[in-house]
């Protein structure tokens, strides 16, 4: 677990991109965010307050986010000052970056010798075990897509709200390094030896009340030649009752590799939902989650109109409709 | 790549199956082996010359290679000071057992001082890349299973036998501790990061000549709740122009796992070719290799028929029947 609330740290960031990690944060967890860290030539914002280190540490923060990618994957000296500060200031540091915060001798020295955590969240927890596909109580529902990076934090994270709206138990559950420091913690799967895959997940996701839902992230895709092992560990390992399809309609080829195109949604459910069934037999694609975020308004609202009626199910885009359908059928699916 | 010819490191083993690894060696790759070590103790062997380090040495051995679990998971002292006694004759030590050789300081110090090399088949080389999924030229035959440990690598062992007795270019391309001992090399897939668990498979058999076979040995089953994200990956990954079916008949559920029974192997093939297809259109399953030594001579035969009807393809014992029908659809697949 990472402490909270966040000091969320943005350095010179150009544009919302390079910090979408912590524009995530401040988008889905605003209560968890007491300001941001921007040097002066950033010129962009996540639109919560400026602070220094000092001044976050005053008002509560426990916990500096380092949400970006730092350009040529090594950590600026400037940045070693701002995390060595942060530390000194009180504060753990939390890191979705490749570099480990530990590979910089001062950083590791300064929060051993001040007792401060470094939480590098692509580093799995030590100790998984191999998945058993044993039966555990609690429902599941798992987000999977055409492709990576087609929605399905988003859509979980959504689903979480508007479920937790309607008063009901929910969890979104992480397995990438931005949902784990949205959610604070989680496991990255696609980080884990391979055959530890679904042992993973189950950890992840473990046994809960008959009533709760946990929202598993997805990752990757059936149909993706280099990480579709990551997403068949992940589906036997969250056992889920119910799967929302993710999908971004402007994509032609899989992400990175022109070679391969884009699976149909129809036989995308179909193999999800065949594989599945291995964890949970009654395991069952309920709705599709689309990223229209490229498409005029009408023709989004068409597209979703059309998925719907061609595959019997609601179809949404979670910023543009919301996720409101998704839950009326997952409280009507009797799970 | 791991120096050959190899002495065969036996300890004290009480029967075959403590020194499987040992044996497979032994029996797949006999003018490898110029001999074997056994303490007195010791009350089962491996077929070859008995010999001390030192004897090994001087018959030109250039690793020894322990191919036996320890009791308990540690080195014991006895071991660690055979293995000292091996590097200080000139022998590089080769395991595939869980603990590493360097996690023992002496032998770690004896190995860098000497400059011999200490491999640990378990731990997957630096470097591996994510997988592509991009087509390449050569042929390649994985072998797939309904479950783990039903013959994978004794098929692939025996299909590179036979092919290459009948005057064809094939390797042997292992992913398991004791297919990588056999061969001299090979990347444990199921110990790769999971997001490289099909690049690794690219790795293992690359670009080769249009006419040359790689037998790639699979590893798990698309059906094994645990371990299925392996053989997903490895699947892709070897973009296989051909699959051979392995099962244990003996067998009702999951090896580890009671609560899953067996798949059938027609469902099991359907699942292999459907999900192949994604980087190898043209895949398909075209043998089935059972392992029968649990069954009598006649009933084992009136099985092996009754796949081969069922199934519209050669069902085979590499052991009792030999692989020849296997081979003959092979070269007839005109692939």
């Amino acid at each position: 677990m990472i402490a909270k609330p966040y000091l969320l740290f943005l350095a010179d960031a150009k544009d919302r991109n390079s910090c979408k990690t912590a524009y995530g944060i401040a988008y889905w967890r605003p209560a968890d965010c007491v300001g941001e860290l921007r040097y002066p030539e950033a010129t962009t914002d996540c639109g919560t307050p400026a602070m220094t280190v000092r001044e976050a540490a005053q008002r509560g923060a426990k916990t500096m986010v380092l949400g970006l990618a730092p350009s040529g994957g090594a950590l600026a000296p400037r940045w070693v000052e701002t995390i060595l500060e942060a530390l000194d200031a009180g504060l753990d540091i939390a890191s979705g970056m490749h570099v480990r915060l530990d590979s910089v001798a001062a950083i590791a020295e300064r929060a051993q010798r001040l007792g401060r955590k470094l939480h590098d969240v692509r580093m799995p927890p030590p100790g998984i075990k191999v998945g058993t596909g044993r039966r555990r109580p609690g429902k599941r529902l798992l987000t999977v897509g055409t492709d990576c990076n087609a929605g399905k934090m988003f859509t979980s994270l959504a689903l979480e709200k508007e479920l937790r709206a309607r008063g009901k138990a929910a969890t979104f559950r992480a397995t990438g390094q931005t949902g784990i420091l949205i959610a604070g913690s989680g496991i990255a799967v696609d980080a884990v030896i391979a055959d530890f895959i679904s042992g993973a997940t189950e950890q992840l996701a473990p046994a809960n009340a008959p009533e709760h839902w946990d929202l598993v992230e997805g990752q990757g895709s059936l149909f993706h030649p280099s990480y579709a092992g990551v997403s068949l560990g992940l589906l036997h390992g969250a056992q889920p009752d119910l799967m929302v399809m993710c999908h971004d309609p402007t994509r032609k080829t899989m992400r990175g590799d022109v070679d391969h195109a884009l699976p149909g949604i129809r036989e995308c459910i179909a193999l999800n939902e065949h594989c599945a069934k291995l964890t949970n037999p009654a395991a069952k694609v309920i709705g599709i989650s689309v990223n229209t975020s490229r498409l005029a308004d009408g023709e989004a609202k068409a597209l979703l109109a059309r998925l719907a009626q061609e595959h019997g199910m609601p179809a949404v885009d979670p910023v543009r409709t919301g996720v409101a359908p998704l839950v009326d059928a997952i409280l009507a699916s009797g799970r």
